[in-house]
């Protein structure tokens, strides 16, 4: 039934669809309804102390014993730039002012990039997949991953990054299109007109390396994942359409600003994080971005924002909230 | 064999395939080649004195009986900005001196829209398709054109603006994705952020209107093709794919740049007409834009250029010319 079975293979899949992990919009109850589904369910592993991480896999591991995926951020933690982090917040301070919130006095890095203590929990549950954004990690990490009996795939966004990923050990490559809601997994690049959309970027990375490639970026419907293995794509990673799920764990907000895609749209914007993301265009976008570059590096715009999405959240607003979707 | 067939119904034509009018890259050769191929070729009309196009449709006609494509631009001729063009041409006057020729003394339009004395040309030759770019002309030029037996055609950049087309009398709509080369045909919104991929684009399109839906942007393979009819396209609109044919009229700059995507990329930038349009990355893109808020409109940016492409081209310079390119 499916014109290329690669990927079922690789991942002992019956349905070649790949739940993309969606820290904070997606846990463990959207990961395991996928994987009972027959398709790849994530999860989120960047957000979590090592200790959650261990709890999730445990949990995940007494209720399936299905093929599962965890994704890990492979950015390099950022290095000190107080004053770029001050000008930063100097220009977030209107907007603090205004909501009545306190902004932080330093930023902070809250996600961790993957790394041994991590490694060795993943080593202790040895899920299917391992599969990582930004790149790769260290790789004698990569290394002791596979050697747990995980197979580990990456996001490119460029038939160079695909070359890089294939190059270095990746078992299957997610070519990541422009469509793709949340962050480009970008790495060898921090150029934006670089990316291609998922039609023009597939093909190209299909014949530029020899693993299966999943195809990510604006696949909705059975159309988009026809036409993803029409362009060489061995199975599709999937996103946004999972936000409208019982099992999605966005809030009432983020509903509402799915729902206002088609008359808003989305945009690629660097200002809630430091990275490229797509989310539902909103306030702090358009008066902000949506490209600036003056932003902190990544993590750190989080932290930069925290306070003052919370304030906004409070009062019923999404103008300062990171709304993914693709 | 084709799983739709709308479109080689509607068109008369063997292969679901529509050549891009590609003005400056495309001419006669290809449009008959491509008719004769059993798909449909199209002429550039946008660049035409009034006497040229009955010249080039007369040739035409000489030539083939078979289904033509005549494209226009439905474009708002520029109202004066003295000011705004000035301090464009002081934008472009390191460069003008560098390369050692004469900027113009003020910025002309050298595109003229469709008009009523193009109309009366199409009138008389009634070429089977007439396709426009930025929209359509007045609804009685419309109304003329489709009177003379002439099936109409245009191109949609988002869901909002298919739905204007198809009202106003479109008979198929090409939904133009951000991969495409050349200028977006956006016509209802200047904001870039609101273009979308082809792979997100047609499903929408196709949702959105009753017409047969033209895929274009990033096809360049057989693979592109069944990706645009799994998508819901009843055809698809290649170009860059074209720029490779002995017919294409490039010159050996383009064709260099051509070359050279791979590895630098196109980019979609606004500093070299007014308009955002794809072309191959080069340095005045990099150094002024890709988008530019200082640009003067469409098209006398193109004038604004004009000399200093011809120095730099005669100099084996592509630093300042446009090679459209998806």
């Amino acid at each position: 039934m499916w014109p290329d079975n690669r990927l079922r293979t690789l991942f002992k899949i019956d349905l070649p669809i790949i739940q993309a992990p969606m820290a904070g919009s997606s846990g463990l109850e959207m990961a395991l309804a996928v994987s009972a589904a027959g398709g790849l369910g994530s999860l989120a592993g960047a957000p979590l102390e090592t200790k959650e991480l261990g709890d999730l896999l445990d949990a995940a591991r007494r209720r399936t014993d299905r093929p599962l995926n965890v994704n890990f951020f492979a950015h390099a933690h950022p290095a000190d730039h107080r004053e770029r982090d001050a000008r930063w917040l100097d220009r977030l301070a209107p907007y603090y002012g205004e909501m009545d919130a306190v902004p932080p006095s330093t930023l902070t890095a809250p996600l961790h990039p993957f790394d041994a203590e991590r490694c060795a929990v993943i080593e202790a549950f040895a899920p299917s997949v391992v599969s990582f954004h930004f790149g790769l990690p260290d790789p004698s990490l990569v290394e002791r991953i596979k050697r747990a009996g995980c197979t580990v795939i990456s996001s490119a966004t460029t038939v160079e990054e695909a070359r890089w990923l294939a190059d270095r050990g990746c078992d299957a490559v997610i070519a990541q299109g422009m469509e793709a809601g949340g962050h480009r997994g970008m790495f060898l690049t921090e150029d934006v007109t670089s990316q291609m959309g998922t039609l023009a970027l597939v093909p190209q990375v299909a014949d530029a390396v020899d693993v299966p490639v999943i195809a990510a970026g604006g696949i909705a419907d059975g159309r988009g994942v026809a036409a993803a293995f029409a362009l060489g794509a061995s199975g599709a990673q999937v996103g946004t359409a999972f936000l409208f799920t019982d099992e999605a764990t966005i809030d009432p907000l983020h509903r509402r600003a799915l729902a206002s895609v088609p008359a808003r749209g989305t945009a690629l914007s660097n200002v809630f994080s430091g990275r490229p993301t797509r989310v539902v265009a909103n306030r702090l976008l358009r008066e902000l971005g949506p490209l600036s570059a003056r932003v902190p590096a990544f993590p750190k715009g989080f932290s930069a924002l925290a306070a003052l999405r919370r304030s906004g959240e409070a009062r019923g607003l999404s103008d300062f909230s990171p709304h993914y979707a693709g």
